[in-house]
Protein backbone atom coordinates (compact mmCIF):
# COMPACT_ATOMS: atom_id res chain seq x y z
CA UNK A 1 0.00 0.00 0.00
CA UNK A 2 1.40 3.43 -0.55
CA UNK A 3 1.52 5.41 2.22
CA UNK A 4 0.23 9.01 2.06
CA UNK A 5 2.95 11.78 0.33
CA UNK A 6 2.83 15.10 1.80
CA UNK A 7 2.54 18.17 -0.19
CA UNK A 8 3.53 21.54 0.89
CA UNK A 9 2.07 24.18 -0.40
CA UNK A 10 1.43 27.92 0.70
CA UNK A 11 -1.64 29.39 2.24
CA UNK A 12 -4.29 31.50 1.52
CA UNK A 13 -7.12 32.43 4.09
CA UNK A 14 -9.11 34.50 1.12
CA UNK A 15 -8.82 31.45 -1.90
CA UNK A 16 -11.74 28.93 -1.32
CA UNK A 17 -10.07 25.95 -0.36
CA UNK A 18 -6.79 27.93 0.57
CA UNK A 19 -4.48 26.75 -2.16
CA UNK A 20 -3.87 29.14 -4.65
CA UNK A 21 -0.21 28.80 -5.79
CA UNK A 22 0.33 28.16 -9.49
CA UNK A 23 3.27 25.70 -9.16
CA UNK A 24 1.80 23.62 -6.22
CA UNK A 25 -1.49 23.12 -8.27
CA UNK A 26 0.46 21.51 -11.24
CA UNK A 27 1.81 18.93 -8.44
CA UNK A 28 -1.96 18.75 -6.88
CA UNK A 29 -3.40 18.12 -10.55
CA UNK A 30 -0.71 15.67 -11.01
CA UNK A 31 -1.13 13.56 -7.60
CA UNK A 32 -5.04 13.74 -8.15
CA UNK A 33 -4.23 12.54 -11.88
CA UNK A 34 -2.28 9.52 -10.95
CA UNK A 35 -4.57 8.62 -7.69
CA UNK A 36 -1.35 8.94 -5.46
CA UNK A 37 -2.76 9.03 -2.00
CA UNK A 38 -1.73 12.90 -0.43
CA UNK A 39 -1.91 15.70 2.06
CA UNK A 40 -1.21 18.85 2.20
CA UNK A 41 0.81 20.91 4.84
CA UNK A 42 0.60 24.41 5.06
CA UNK A 43 3.66 26.58 4.85
CA UNK A 44 3.88 30.50 5.26
CA UNK A 45 6.48 32.43 3.20
CA UNK A 46 8.91 33.20 5.48
CA UNK A 47 9.20 29.19 7.37
CA UNK A 48 9.81 27.93 3.23
CA UNK A 49 13.84 27.74 3.79
CA UNK A 50 13.48 26.25 7.40
CA UNK A 51 11.44 23.59 5.92
CA UNK A 52 13.08 22.68 2.95
CA UNK A 53 16.64 22.53 5.09
CA UNK A 54 14.76 20.09 7.57
CA UNK A 55 13.40 17.94 4.68
CA UNK A 56 17.36 18.16 3.06
CA UNK A 57 15.65 19.41 0.04
CA UNK A 58 18.41 21.70 -2.42
CA UNK A 59 17.82 24.96 -3.36
CA UNK A 60 16.10 25.37 -6.32
CA UNK A 61 18.22 27.63 -7.51
CA UNK A 62 20.24 30.66 -6.64
CA UNK A 63 19.21 34.16 -6.70
CA UNK A 64 21.02 36.97 -8.71
CA UNK A 65 23.07 38.33 -5.57
CA UNK A 66 24.29 35.09 -4.89
CA UNK A 67 21.52 33.94 -1.80
CA UNK A 68 20.38 30.55 -1.89
CA UNK A 69 16.57 30.08 -3.20
CA UNK A 70 14.42 27.60 -1.52
CA UNK A 71 11.04 27.39 -3.26
CA UNK A 72 7.50 25.38 -2.45
CA UNK A 73 5.84 23.42 -3.73
CA UNK A 74 7.88 20.58 -2.30
CA UNK A 75 6.89 16.99 -1.44
CA UNK A 76 7.98 14.32 1.34
CA UNK A 77 7.53 10.75 0.20
CA UNK A 78 7.53 8.16 2.96
CA UNK A 79 7.06 5.12 0.40
CA UNK A 80 10.99 6.36 -0.66
CA UNK A 81 12.33 8.57 2.02
CA UNK A 82 12.36 11.34 -0.92
CA UNK A 83 12.07 14.70 -0.37
CA UNK A 84 11.78 16.81 -3.67
CA UNK A 85 11.01 20.56 -4.88
CA UNK A 86 10.10 21.99 -8.46
CA UNK A 87 7.01 20.99 -9.76
CA UNK A 88 8.70 19.97 -13.23
CA UNK A 89 11.02 17.56 -10.81
CA UNK A 90 8.26 16.34 -8.42
CA UNK A 91 5.88 15.20 -11.78
CA UNK A 92 9.39 13.65 -13.03
CA UNK A 93 9.71 11.85 -9.79
CA UNK A 94 6.10 10.45 -9.45
CA UNK A 95 6.23 9.11 -13.55
CA UNK A 96 9.47 7.27 -12.91
CA UNK A 97 8.73 5.85 -9.26
CA UNK A 98 4.82 5.10 -9.85
CA UNK A 99 5.01 4.10 -13.54
CA UNK A 100 1.68 2.25 -13.29
CA UNK A 101 -0.36 5.25 -12.26
CA UNK A 102 -1.64 7.36 -15.14
CA UNK A 103 0.76 9.38 -17.16
CA UNK A 104 1.66 12.52 -17.42
CA UNK A 105 4.69 12.48 -19.79
CA UNK A 106 4.35 10.18 -22.14
CA UNK A 107 7.23 7.30 -23.12
CA UNK A 108 9.92 9.38 -24.52
CA UNK A 109 8.73 12.90 -23.81
CA UNK A 110 9.98 13.29 -20.26
CA UNK A 111 12.46 16.03 -22.19
CA UNK A 112 9.88 17.78 -24.28
CA UNK A 113 7.54 18.27 -21.21
CA UNK A 114 10.00 20.63 -19.27
CA UNK A 115 9.73 23.29 -21.88
CA UNK A 116 8.42 26.09 -19.54
CA UNK A 117 5.84 26.77 -22.51
CA UNK A 118 3.47 29.50 -20.92
CA UNK A 119 6.84 31.41 -20.28
CA UNK A 120 7.87 31.09 -23.86
CA UNK A 121 4.58 32.27 -25.04
CA UNK A 122 4.65 35.38 -22.51
CA UNK A 123 7.90 36.48 -23.50
CA UNK A 124 11.18 37.34 -21.66
CA UNK A 125 9.34 39.40 -19.17
CA UNK A 126 5.89 37.34 -18.85
CA UNK A 127 3.87 40.34 -18.68
CA UNK A 128 0.82 38.33 -16.64
CA UNK A 129 3.44 38.63 -13.79
CA UNK A 130 3.25 42.47 -13.20
CA UNK A 131 -0.73 42.32 -12.98
CA UNK A 132 -0.66 39.33 -10.41
CA UNK A 133 1.93 40.45 -7.95
CA UNK A 134 -0.21 42.81 -5.84
CA UNK A 135 -3.03 40.15 -6.30
CA UNK A 136 -0.86 37.57 -4.55
CA UNK A 137 0.84 39.75 -1.79
CA UNK A 138 -3.45 41.07 -1.03
CA UNK A 139 -4.81 36.83 -0.64
CA UNK A 140 -1.90 36.39 1.86
CA UNK A 141 -1.60 36.04 5.30
CA UNK A 142 0.26 38.84 7.41
CA UNK A 143 3.32 37.05 8.02
CA UNK A 144 3.70 35.79 4.45
CA UNK A 145 2.94 39.17 3.19
CA UNK A 146 5.42 40.64 5.11
CA UNK A 147 8.19 38.63 3.57
CA UNK A 148 6.55 38.93 -0.06
CA UNK A 149 6.59 42.64 0.30
CA UNK A 150 10.33 43.03 0.94
CA UNK A 151 11.57 40.02 -1.12
CA UNK A 152 9.27 42.03 -4.42
CA UNK A 153 10.44 44.89 -3.93
CA UNK A 154 14.10 44.08 -3.70
CA UNK A 155 13.86 42.41 -6.92
CA UNK A 156 12.11 45.10 -8.95
CA UNK A 157 13.24 48.25 -6.63
CA UNK A 158 9.80 49.99 -6.14
CA UNK A 159 7.24 49.57 -4.07
CA UNK A 160 4.77 46.94 -4.73
CA UNK A 161 1.88 49.10 -5.24
CA UNK A 162 3.81 50.51 -8.31
CA UNK A 163 4.51 47.35 -10.24
CA UNK A 164 1.28 46.75 -11.27
CA UNK A 165 0.86 48.44 -14.46
CA UNK A 166 -1.80 51.46 -14.78
CA UNK A 167 -3.83 53.42 -17.60
CA UNK A 168 -2.96 52.73 -20.78
CA UNK A 169 0.35 50.79 -20.08
CA UNK A 170 -2.00 48.12 -18.50
CA UNK A 171 -3.79 48.40 -22.00
CA UNK A 172 -0.95 47.43 -24.16
CA UNK A 173 0.68 44.91 -21.63
CA UNK A 174 -2.66 42.86 -21.01
CA UNK A 175 -2.90 42.82 -25.03
CA UNK A 176 0.72 41.33 -24.96
CA UNK A 177 -1.30 38.76 -22.31
CA UNK A 178 -3.69 38.01 -24.82
CA UNK A 179 -1.25 37.69 -27.69
CA UNK A 180 0.75 35.41 -25.72
CA UNK A 181 -2.61 33.09 -25.42
CA UNK A 182 -2.75 32.95 -29.04
CA UNK A 183 0.42 31.82 -29.60
CA UNK A 184 -0.12 29.12 -27.44
CA UNK A 185 -3.67 28.60 -28.96
CA UNK A 186 -1.25 28.40 -32.29
CA UNK A 187 0.91 25.07 -30.34
CA UNK A 188 -2.63 23.68 -29.27
CA UNK A 189 -4.25 24.33 -32.50
CA UNK A 190 -1.31 21.86 -33.93
CA UNK A 191 -2.17 19.16 -32.14
CA UNK A 192 -6.07 19.38 -32.87
CA UNK A 193 -7.24 18.38 -29.47
CA UNK A 194 -8.22 19.90 -25.96
CA UNK A 195 -4.83 18.93 -24.84
CA UNK A 196 -1.20 19.82 -26.53
CA UNK A 197 -0.87 15.75 -27.32
CA UNK A 198 -4.20 15.81 -28.76
CA UNK A 199 -6.87 13.43 -26.46
CA UNK A 200 -3.95 13.19 -24.55
CA UNK A 201 -3.37 15.48 -21.03
CA UNK A 202 -0.05 15.78 -20.82
CA UNK A 203 2.18 17.24 -17.87
CA UNK A 204 2.41 20.86 -20.03
CA UNK A 205 -1.39 21.33 -20.02
CA UNK A 206 -1.59 20.66 -16.46
CA UNK A 207 1.49 23.78 -16.37
CA UNK A 208 -0.87 26.18 -18.79
CA UNK A 209 -4.26 24.88 -16.69
CA UNK A 210 -2.62 25.63 -13.30
CA UNK A 211 -1.06 29.41 -14.44
CA UNK A 212 -4.43 30.57 -16.10
CA UNK A 213 -6.28 29.51 -12.64
CA UNK A 214 -3.84 31.57 -10.65
CA UNK A 215 -5.36 34.51 -12.91
CA UNK A 216 -9.25 33.53 -11.56
CA UNK A 217 -7.72 32.73 -7.54
CA UNK A 218 -6.32 36.04 -7.82
CA UNK A 219 -8.63 38.16 -9.65
CA UNK A 220 -11.50 36.26 -8.97
CA UNK A 221 -14.07 34.85 -11.16
CA UNK A 222 -16.67 37.68 -12.26
CA UNK A 223 -13.04 40.47 -13.04
CA UNK A 224 -13.05 41.07 -16.42
CA UNK A 225 -8.75 39.77 -15.97
CA UNK A 226 -10.38 35.93 -16.04
CA UNK A 227 -13.82 37.28 -18.31
CA UNK A 228 -11.15 38.04 -20.93
CA UNK A 229 -9.30 34.74 -20.86
CA UNK A 230 -12.32 32.45 -21.26
CA UNK A 231 -13.27 34.19 -23.77
CA UNK A 232 -10.06 34.30 -25.89
CA UNK A 233 -9.62 31.29 -28.45
CA UNK A 234 -12.96 29.82 -28.56
CA UNK A 235 -12.79 29.35 -24.81
CA UNK A 236 -10.07 26.84 -24.94
CA UNK A 237 -8.60 27.82 -21.97
CA UNK A 238 -12.08 27.63 -19.49
CA UNK A 239 -12.26 24.57 -21.20
CA UNK A 240 -8.91 23.03 -19.97
CA UNK A 241 -9.21 24.37 -16.39
CA UNK A 242 -12.53 22.49 -16.20
CA UNK A 243 -11.40 19.75 -17.79
CA UNK A 244 -9.12 19.72 -14.58
CA UNK A 245 -11.95 20.56 -11.90
CA UNK A 246 -12.12 16.36 -11.58
CA UNK A 247 -8.33 16.24 -10.31
CA UNK A 248 -8.76 19.53 -8.22
CA UNK A 249 -9.61 17.93 -4.76
CA UNK A 250 -7.16 19.49 -1.76
CA UNK A 251 -6.63 16.90 0.63
CA UNK B 1 5.44 6.30 -57.32
CA UNK B 2 6.06 9.41 -55.53
CA UNK B 3 7.09 12.13 -57.98
CA UNK B 4 10.68 13.76 -57.15
CA UNK B 5 9.94 16.96 -54.77
CA UNK B 6 11.66 20.22 -54.89
CA UNK B 7 13.72 21.65 -51.97
CA UNK B 8 14.66 25.23 -52.41
CA UNK B 9 18.08 26.18 -50.74
CA UNK B 10 20.44 28.95 -50.95
CA UNK B 11 23.74 27.90 -52.29
CA UNK B 12 27.61 28.39 -51.14
CA UNK B 13 30.97 28.28 -53.68
CA UNK B 14 33.21 27.16 -50.72
CA UNK B 15 31.29 25.25 -48.46
CA UNK B 16 31.93 21.05 -49.64
CA UNK B 17 28.95 20.15 -51.25
CA UNK B 18 27.60 23.84 -51.61
CA UNK B 19 24.82 23.08 -48.96
CA UNK B 20 25.51 25.23 -45.66
CA UNK B 21 21.91 26.86 -44.85
CA UNK B 22 20.69 25.46 -40.65
CA UNK B 23 17.08 25.18 -42.05
CA UNK B 24 17.56 24.03 -45.13
CA UNK B 25 19.29 21.38 -43.86
CA UNK B 26 16.57 20.34 -41.13
CA UNK B 27 14.60 19.73 -44.32
CA UNK B 28 17.47 17.66 -46.56
CA UNK B 29 18.05 15.35 -43.28
CA UNK B 30 14.22 14.70 -42.91
CA UNK B 31 13.68 14.28 -46.87
CA UNK B 32 16.65 12.13 -46.83
CA UNK B 33 15.52 10.02 -42.85
CA UNK B 34 12.21 9.44 -44.99
CA UNK B 35 13.88 8.18 -47.84
CA UNK B 36 11.59 10.97 -49.89
CA UNK B 37 12.86 11.39 -53.64
CA UNK B 38 13.76 14.70 -53.84
CA UNK B 39 16.33 17.53 -55.57
CA UNK B 40 18.06 20.54 -54.56
CA UNK B 41 17.23 24.43 -56.69
CA UNK B 42 19.81 26.60 -55.39
CA UNK B 43 18.60 30.02 -54.89
CA UNK B 44 20.44 33.23 -54.13
CA UNK B 45 19.31 35.42 -51.45
CA UNK B 46 18.35 38.24 -53.82
CA UNK B 47 16.03 35.69 -55.97
CA UNK B 48 14.29 34.21 -53.03
CA UNK B 49 11.19 36.36 -52.99
CA UNK B 50 10.09 35.75 -56.68
CA UNK B 51 10.54 32.35 -56.20
CA UNK B 52 8.47 32.19 -53.33
CA UNK B 53 5.91 34.25 -55.31
CA UNK B 54 6.15 32.36 -58.38
CA UNK B 55 5.60 28.99 -56.29
CA UNK B 56 2.64 31.01 -54.36
CA UNK B 57 4.24 30.44 -50.96
CA UNK B 58 2.94 33.13 -48.36
CA UNK B 59 5.56 35.16 -46.71
CA UNK B 60 6.49 32.97 -43.60
CA UNK B 61 6.18 36.56 -41.66
CA UNK B 62 6.30 40.19 -41.28
CA UNK B 63 9.53 42.68 -40.52
CA UNK B 64 9.15 44.95 -38.11
CA UNK B 65 9.25 47.32 -40.64
CA UNK B 66 6.28 46.33 -42.27
CA UNK B 67 7.71 44.73 -45.10
CA UNK B 68 7.11 40.80 -45.67
CA UNK B 69 9.72 38.04 -44.98
CA UNK B 70 9.78 35.51 -47.40
CA UNK B 71 11.90 32.73 -46.65
CA UNK B 72 14.11 29.43 -48.06
CA UNK B 73 14.11 26.43 -47.10
CA UNK B 74 10.60 26.24 -49.02
CA UNK B 75 9.78 23.02 -50.86
CA UNK B 76 7.19 22.25 -54.06
CA UNK B 77 5.76 18.55 -53.67
CA UNK B 78 4.33 17.76 -57.21
CA UNK B 79 2.57 15.03 -56.16
CA UNK B 80 0.15 17.57 -53.93
CA UNK B 81 1.04 20.71 -56.30
CA UNK B 82 1.69 21.94 -52.80
CA UNK B 83 4.67 24.53 -52.15
CA UNK B 84 5.20 25.33 -48.71
CA UNK B 85 8.01 27.27 -46.76
CA UNK B 86 9.00 27.17 -43.09
CA UNK B 87 11.41 24.05 -41.81
CA UNK B 88 8.98 23.09 -39.16
CA UNK B 89 6.14 23.59 -41.47
CA UNK B 90 7.49 21.84 -44.08
CA UNK B 91 8.48 18.41 -41.70
CA UNK B 92 5.16 18.52 -40.69
CA UNK B 93 3.47 18.87 -43.73
CA UNK B 94 5.35 15.37 -45.05
CA UNK B 95 4.63 14.16 -41.51
CA UNK B 96 1.08 14.14 -42.37
CA UNK B 97 1.43 13.52 -46.19
CA UNK B 98 3.73 10.68 -45.66
CA UNK B 99 2.21 9.12 -42.91
CA UNK B 100 4.24 5.69 -43.91
CA UNK B 101 7.65 7.41 -43.88
CA UNK B 102 9.17 6.60 -40.62
CA UNK B 103 7.96 9.20 -38.50
CA UNK B 104 10.25 12.60 -36.94
CA UNK B 105 7.45 13.87 -35.28
CA UNK B 106 5.93 11.03 -32.92
CA UNK B 107 2.12 10.43 -32.45
CA UNK B 108 0.75 13.32 -30.39
CA UNK B 109 4.43 15.19 -30.14
CA UNK B 110 3.77 17.32 -33.37
CA UNK B 111 2.81 20.33 -31.01
CA UNK B 112 6.04 19.71 -28.76
CA UNK B 113 8.21 19.60 -31.70
CA UNK B 114 7.39 22.84 -32.87
CA UNK B 115 9.30 24.61 -29.86
CA UNK B 116 12.38 26.66 -30.65
CA UNK B 117 14.80 24.43 -28.19
CA UNK B 118 17.86 25.38 -29.35
CA UNK B 119 16.99 28.99 -29.33
CA UNK B 120 14.92 28.84 -26.13
CA UNK B 121 18.32 27.58 -24.80
CA UNK B 122 20.41 30.48 -26.14
CA UNK B 123 18.50 33.07 -24.98
CA UNK B 124 16.37 36.24 -26.46
CA UNK B 125 19.17 37.41 -28.53
CA UNK B 126 21.12 34.26 -29.37
CA UNK B 127 24.46 34.85 -28.65
CA UNK B 128 25.98 32.47 -31.60
CA UNK B 129 23.81 34.39 -34.70
CA UNK B 130 26.59 37.08 -33.72
CA UNK B 131 29.64 34.75 -34.42
CA UNK B 132 27.70 33.54 -37.66
CA UNK B 133 26.81 36.57 -39.51
CA UNK B 134 30.29 37.72 -40.91
CA UNK B 135 31.34 33.97 -42.04
CA UNK B 136 27.96 33.02 -43.65
CA UNK B 137 28.40 36.63 -45.69
CA UNK B 138 31.71 35.10 -46.25
CA UNK B 139 30.72 32.02 -47.69
CA UNK B 140 27.74 33.38 -50.32
CA UNK B 141 28.40 34.59 -54.05
CA UNK B 142 28.72 37.92 -54.86
CA UNK B 143 24.94 38.49 -55.27
CA UNK B 144 23.80 37.18 -52.06
CA UNK B 145 26.51 38.83 -50.55
CA UNK B 146 25.41 42.35 -51.84
CA UNK B 147 22.21 41.09 -50.40
CA UNK B 148 22.41 39.70 -47.42
CA UNK B 149 24.93 42.45 -46.35
CA UNK B 150 22.46 45.43 -46.94
CA UNK B 151 19.71 43.18 -45.18
CA UNK B 152 21.79 42.62 -41.99
CA UNK B 153 23.32 46.25 -41.70
CA UNK B 154 19.67 47.55 -41.85
CA UNK B 155 18.76 45.35 -38.84
CA UNK B 156 22.21 45.64 -36.60
CA UNK B 157 22.44 49.33 -37.70
CA UNK B 158 26.68 48.64 -38.03
CA UNK B 159 28.68 47.66 -40.68
CA UNK B 160 28.70 43.86 -41.16
CA UNK B 161 32.12 43.43 -39.80
CA UNK B 162 31.50 45.18 -36.60
CA UNK B 163 28.69 42.79 -35.50
CA UNK B 164 31.36 40.20 -34.20
CA UNK B 165 32.48 40.52 -30.61
CA UNK B 166 35.81 40.76 -30.16
CA UNK B 167 38.62 40.30 -27.30
CA UNK B 168 36.86 40.12 -23.89
CA UNK B 169 33.43 40.80 -25.59
CA UNK B 170 34.00 37.28 -27.48
CA UNK B 171 34.88 35.51 -24.73
CA UNK B 172 31.99 36.23 -22.52
CA UNK B 173 29.85 36.02 -24.90
CA UNK B 174 31.20 32.54 -26.04
CA UNK B 175 31.07 31.47 -22.57
CA UNK B 176 27.14 32.09 -22.83
CA UNK B 177 27.34 29.77 -25.59
CA UNK B 178 28.66 26.76 -23.51
CA UNK B 179 26.11 27.58 -21.13
CA UNK B 180 23.67 27.21 -23.51
CA UNK B 181 24.54 23.48 -24.83
CA UNK B 182 25.11 22.82 -21.27
CA UNK B 183 20.96 24.18 -20.79
CA UNK B 184 20.65 21.55 -24.00
CA UNK B 185 22.68 18.77 -22.35
CA UNK B 186 20.41 18.99 -19.39
CA UNK B 187 17.21 18.40 -21.12
CA UNK B 188 19.01 15.52 -23.32
CA UNK B 189 20.47 13.79 -20.04
CA UNK B 190 16.50 14.23 -18.56
CA UNK B 191 15.70 11.96 -21.80
CA UNK B 192 18.30 9.38 -20.75
CA UNK B 193 19.06 9.12 -24.52
CA UNK B 194 21.44 9.88 -27.55
CA UNK B 195 18.36 11.71 -28.92
CA UNK B 196 15.95 14.08 -27.09
CA UNK B 197 13.17 11.39 -26.71
CA UNK B 198 15.51 8.92 -25.82
CA UNK B 199 15.86 6.31 -28.54
CA UNK B 200 14.03 7.53 -30.85
CA UNK B 201 15.52 11.15 -33.45
CA UNK B 202 12.95 13.73 -33.57
CA UNK B 203 12.62 16.88 -36.00
CA UNK B 204 13.83 19.09 -32.57
CA UNK B 205 17.65 16.66 -32.39
CA UNK B 206 17.77 17.31 -36.53
CA UNK B 207 17.13 21.03 -35.81
CA UNK B 208 19.52 21.09 -32.91
CA UNK B 209 21.91 19.42 -35.24
CA UNK B 210 21.20 21.31 -38.39
CA UNK B 211 22.56 24.49 -36.47
CA UNK B 212 25.51 22.92 -34.69
CA UNK B 213 26.50 21.60 -38.16
CA UNK B 214 26.15 25.31 -39.54
CA UNK B 215 28.28 26.30 -36.86
CA UNK B 216 30.76 23.47 -38.74
CA UNK B 217 30.13 25.18 -42.23
CA UNK B 218 30.90 28.37 -41.09
CA UNK B 219 34.18 28.06 -38.77
CA UNK B 220 35.80 24.74 -40.48
CA UNK B 221 35.84 21.62 -39.13
CA UNK B 222 39.24 22.64 -38.22
CA UNK B 223 38.62 25.88 -36.00
CA UNK B 224 38.50 26.52 -32.51
CA UNK B 225 34.70 26.82 -32.08
CA UNK B 226 33.98 23.61 -33.75
CA UNK B 227 36.65 21.41 -31.50
CA UNK B 228 35.13 23.63 -28.77
CA UNK B 229 31.41 22.62 -29.46
CA UNK B 230 32.42 18.88 -29.96
CA UNK B 231 34.48 19.23 -26.71
CA UNK B 232 31.19 20.08 -24.68
CA UNK B 233 29.00 18.07 -22.71
CA UNK B 234 31.02 14.63 -22.73
CA UNK B 235 31.27 14.91 -27.16
CA UNK B 236 27.24 14.84 -27.35
CA UNK B 237 27.06 17.24 -30.11
CA UNK B 238 29.66 16.20 -32.42
CA UNK B 239 28.08 12.70 -31.79
CA UNK B 240 24.64 13.95 -32.49
CA UNK B 241 25.68 15.58 -36.18
CA UNK B 242 27.63 12.05 -36.51
CA UNK B 243 24.23 9.97 -36.07
CA UNK B 244 22.84 12.09 -39.11
CA UNK B 245 25.11 11.66 -41.36
CA UNK B 246 23.91 8.91 -43.36
CA UNK B 247 20.90 11.22 -44.22
CA UNK B 248 23.01 13.85 -44.99
CA UNK B 249 23.51 13.13 -48.88
CA UNK B 250 22.61 15.97 -51.28
CA UNK B 251 20.33 15.25 -54.03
Amino acid sequence: MIETITLYDIPSPIVPGIAWSPNAWKVRYALNYKGLPHKTEWVEYPDIKDKCIELGIEPTSTRSDGSLYYSIPAIYDPNTKSSIADSYRIVLYLERTYPNTPRLMPKGTEALQSFPLYSHAMGPDIPILKFNILPTFRLLNPRSQEFYRSVREKIHRVKLEEIEPKGEKAEVMWKRVKESYDKLDGYYRLSGGPYLMGETLSYVDIAIASLSAWIRSLHGKDSDKWKDIISWNDGRWGRLVESLEKYATIN
